[in-house]
């Protein structure tokens, strides 16, 4: 093995491609993975523009190969797919078991923690997951971002009498639109080019324009496009005493009227991570 | 009775004392009320600030003896405590059982309907509790306020472990306090004077100042100051997947990081009236 690696190296918002990052160090109880599949993730786009402020290899999606199991022999040689927070075990929130937000954690390829964007990344043993062989790499890179679309299963209940609107068709959208069918909730999904709404009305879900959507008014909406206007249409979409998802990363802070949150009683929920 | 009355005006968010005021025109289920006593709310002084562009009489807590009961014979000369929204009773929310969403509404001396800081006010028939003989005036005017405290325990669980923090020892601070001491929580009041502090201590409740409380997490934290640095406070104080009840309304936008709602997966619940 090289003592040297290829691979993305974001630096002051910038990012490039590199032959002569070192390979990741191993600590106690972290192993090396030899990265098979990675996947973008809009989070790694809105680095670039300033959301967090992050040097290293990014990336936090990925399907990989145990290539140093460092202790732990059972994972030698094993494909695996990683917990994307990297946890202390000892804080409050660990010890309410909900270590992705442990309030000393390291994220992967986000904060204080190298990436899978190179050809080898590491973590935890305890973070892994082993693939089973029936999995496709291509089915389990989407591991991550399905877990976080499910996320909000977790947190709110939907119903079939519920009418629910997702703005927003990127990739992290069409997850959560397929999570959301299952409920068999009264679903639209937001989007703004003809390829997506293909997507979704080939899985048969409604696709709208903005501009057919305005003034109606939802039970749930699912805000999945990081942008101050996609909350802003969000915003309006969602019925008084209705539920607003927030799912996804904003560069910088949004202006709200928080006056008009508290007399329309309206729930506003934080998203994140899921369990695998 | 007069063909005028007395009764303080807004206009222009300027407050006159005037004695040329016209008597409430009643409509159909309309009941004229003589006022016995009124209770100002932040929300008035708010209004004054530029919270609604609202002209006509303001107030809308009240007790009050129904003196023209248009209609409601069971009503006349009855001491008598009123909802302040006015609904359609026709639209989506109404139908839902929800007549304080109602979607056409109008709210007593906040929003096109004259409220009860004067000699007379009207409310629909609808709209009115009666008042028990052995509940005072001063007892039946907190109806109001104590309905929209106890709004919150309608919209989230706090159980006797989850510690929570009220941040805002004005009136509905006080009465808050009060409703979730009887949860058994572990309960904190930031205040910011030395009177409301000896208050909640008489009533067995831990007063706190922002700098003793700074850098502490709560399970629950209830905004109640209507100010940026009131929501500032109180943000900072929730923990990780924690929920931050909005409990005043705020004059203005307020600036938010949204991406750290979203990665902190804090609730946010905005909170209005509650029910008699």
């Amino acid at each position: 093995m090289e003592s040297m690696m290829k691979g993305l190296w974001l630096e002051d918002r910038k990012m490039t491609f590199r032959d002569d990052l070192p390979l990741p160090k191993l600590e106690v109880d972290e192993v090396l993975i030899k990265v098979l599949l990675a996947g973008v993730c809009s989070t790694d786009l809105e680095m670039l523009r300033g959301y967090y402020d992050f040097t290293g290899v990014p990336g936090h999606e990925f399907v990989g190969l145990v290539q140093d199991e460092n202790g732990h022999p059972e994972l030698l040689g094993k494909r695996v797919i990683g917990d994307i927070n990297i946890s202390c075990g000892e804080c409050e929130r660990c010890l309410r078991q909900e270590p992705s937000q442990c309030m000393r954690r390291k994220t992967l390829g986000i904060f204080n923690y190298d990436g899978v964007f190179a050809e080898y990344c590491k973590l935890p043993a305890k973070n892994l997951t082993v693939v089973p062989d029936e999995v496709s790499d291509v089915l389990a890179v989407f591991t991550e971002p399905t877990a976080a679309a499910l996320r909000i299963l977790d947190q709110i209940q939907v119903r079939p009498s519920d009418k629910v609107i997702v703005v927003g068709a990127g990739r992290l959208g069409l997850l959560i639109a397929q999570v959301l069918k299952n409920t068999d909730c009264d679903l639209k999904v937001v989007v703004r080019r003809p390829e997506p709404a293909a997507t979704l009305e080939a899985w048969g879900i409604k696709a709208v324009y903005p501009e057919e959507i305005k003034g109606k008014l939802a039970d749930i909406v699912v805000e999945v496009t990081g942008s101050p206007e996609g909350f802003a249409l969000s915003r309006s979409l969602t019925r008084a005493r209705g539920t607003l998802v927030l799912k996804s990363t904003f560069a910088g802070d949004v202006s709200l009227n928080l006056s008009k949150l508290v007399v329309d009683e309206i729930t506003l929920v934080g998203s994140r991570c899921g369990s695998y």
